[in-house]
């Protein structure tokens, strides 16, 4: 059983298109290392005349636009000069899961590309293009979903219940059934890039992780949906929403530590990490703001609360997030920090 | 100036799913040709493990499912026996207009197709697809589409207005233009496909269009269109319909004879025709039934005159139709026959 996530649509402050302003920074931090790696790390064939690039999760845009068209920029800047470059073509190959809106993404694909633009539909666990294709690819934000819950975990009579909506890490059995399902994810993840990256080839991964050590329940996000989940629980009690549907609402993402990451991929063994960094942007951390932290984590999740609870239940649910997050703030300004990342891989 | 044309979605004896099957029907009375063509034409690097197919006006299912499919059968069936078939792979980009809903195709994919799908938004008569990169290709009733109503047409003052909402060929000024753009118009594509196709790659083409030195008013087609042009001039007399909106309300069509469409091949000279072919089958004529006719084209172009008129000047326009459609029977038994055509190209 696969799960699905969903974003709020739209514009405005409550919107997953103003809250993906946050998440579309990073590339942009990003790319002078980007730039960098490219030009020293890319070993492709270069007479072939078609260049493949990937973003894998990327949305209904337009952060995704962003990040193609720099790693389009860092491999016209690297091959500058070479008497080849002006015979070479781009396809980009836009992913998602075939829920996304791909009909958006089209419509608001930038008139002036130099590109070819094709949306691939699937899960991005699995296999979604031919063997030995693609250059290079990029993935922001989205190997923090698991492709299910774990087992046992909206269920109240298994020892592994997790009353949270997520994994928080307060509940080491909870944390163990997650990390095994994120590692098991990432490694199918992986599994199908090396089938469809040609050796060489470039694979970028940007998002957001803990610093080793930390719990997720430490830092803003952690304390953002352990009050969501709180404010649920109470609607619950309060017979506003549904306990039952409560029980089987869980959040399927994950947040790993770096130096898990890091081994997974090591263990998996198909690619070469080439840069592992962390990204400092003034978009980096959330302002201590009651007003941001309400809307930026309603633009997130309330679409999955309205969608299981209705509209009404979700706006409830979010007066009172407002509330306890202004009752927060002390704590909050004690959050640990995350990391932002820029990890390069290298097909072998 | 591009022009748009929408059919009425949903399902229902109204809805284009229903009137598709019309058109879907061409392709698998073509199963045993396409087979046969593959098999004895298609002249491929077979070294390559991968496959491209396009369907290059895909629309948004499920008839270009099939056309695929019976594309992928032949190639196996072609293969079959070599080593080599084991490890190839298809990839088939699904191209339409970026109007088109790649939702829904998307979300209707077989589940259990073995090729990797890819949706290509942008217009087929520029390039949508990287040079040399594609082995087989199929175009089903999307050629008689031009793209622009022609200079004049639609203006009053020109010596080139037309009253009637198309092409019927009663104006010889008229049916001049509307030719010209077509000529223009396949010229384009075929210069399109002949960048992106391989040197002995296959592209099928399949429509119907006029029998030589038939004109389109002759026709059942050309009738019906001619009666709902009729009925919306009468309605804009009535004052129900906007008459400036109707003078400008022409269809992007145009019902090519055979031997014109084979001559802008030949001079177009990027391919070479290896099959154009008479394909009979039993949905191949329109019944004479009023009921049958008045929906089949409302299906077809309810949705345009809905978006221009509104949705009850469109269903008026109709019952006007119906009444029309009925008188017109002892016409409409004594039109002449179209041709539904297959037209292998092969890329030199």
């Amino acid at each position: 059983m696969s799960t699905t996530y969903s974003m709020l649509g739209g514009e405005g402050p409550d919107s997953y298109r103003e809250h993906s302003k946050y998440q579309g920074a990073l590339v942009i931090a990003a790319k002078e290392n980007i730039n960098e790696v490219i030009s020293t790390k890319l070993d492709i064939d270069t007479s072939s005349n078609l260049i493949n690039i990937a973003d894998f999760g990327c949305s209904s845009g337009p952060n995704t636009f962003n990040a193609v068209q720099i790693i389009i920029d860092a491999v016209e800047l690297k091959y500058k000069g070479e008497s080849s470059l002006k015979d070479k073509e781009f396809q980009v190959f836009f992913n998602d899961s075939s829920n996304n809106d791909f009909n958006t993404l089209f419509k608001t694909l930038p008139p002036a590309r130099k590109y070819f633009a094709t949306g691939v539909p699937g899960s991005f666990f699995g296999r979604v293009l031919p063997r030995d294709s693609l250059h290079l690819g990029v993935s922001s934000y989205s190997l923090h979903f698991i492709s299910k819950i774990p087992n046992g975990i909206k269920d109240r009579d298994s020892p592994a219940w997790n009353e949270e909506i997520h994994c928080s890490g307060s509940s080491e059995v909870v944390e163990k059934l997650y990390f095994e399902q994120y590692k098991n994810d990432v490694g199918g993840f992986l599994n199908a890039r090396a089938q469809e990256f040609v050796s060489g080839g470039l694979l970028l991964l940007l998002g957001s992780c803990r610093l080793n050590g930390i719990q997720f329940f430490e830092s803003v996000e952690g304390m953002m949906v352990d009050c969501i989940g709180s404010s649920l629980n109470e609607l619950a009690k309060q017979g506003i929403i549904d306990q039952q549907k409560l029980d089987a609402f869980k959040l399927p993402i994950y947040a790993t530590q770096a130096d898990d990451l890091k081994q997974i991929i090591e263990d998996n063994g198909s690619f070469t990490i080439e840069a592992f960094e962390k990204i400092t942007h003034g978009k980096g951390e959330y302002p201590l703001d009651t007003n941001y932290l309400t809307l930026a984590f309603k633009a997130s999740l309330g679409g999955s609360v309205a969608a299981l609870f209705g509209q009404d239940a979700m706006e409830k649910t979010y007066e009172l997030v407002r509330e306890k997050t202004q009752e927060m703030l002390p704590q909050l300004a004690k959050a640990k920090p995350g990391m932002q990342f820029l990890i390069v891989l290298r097909k072998n």
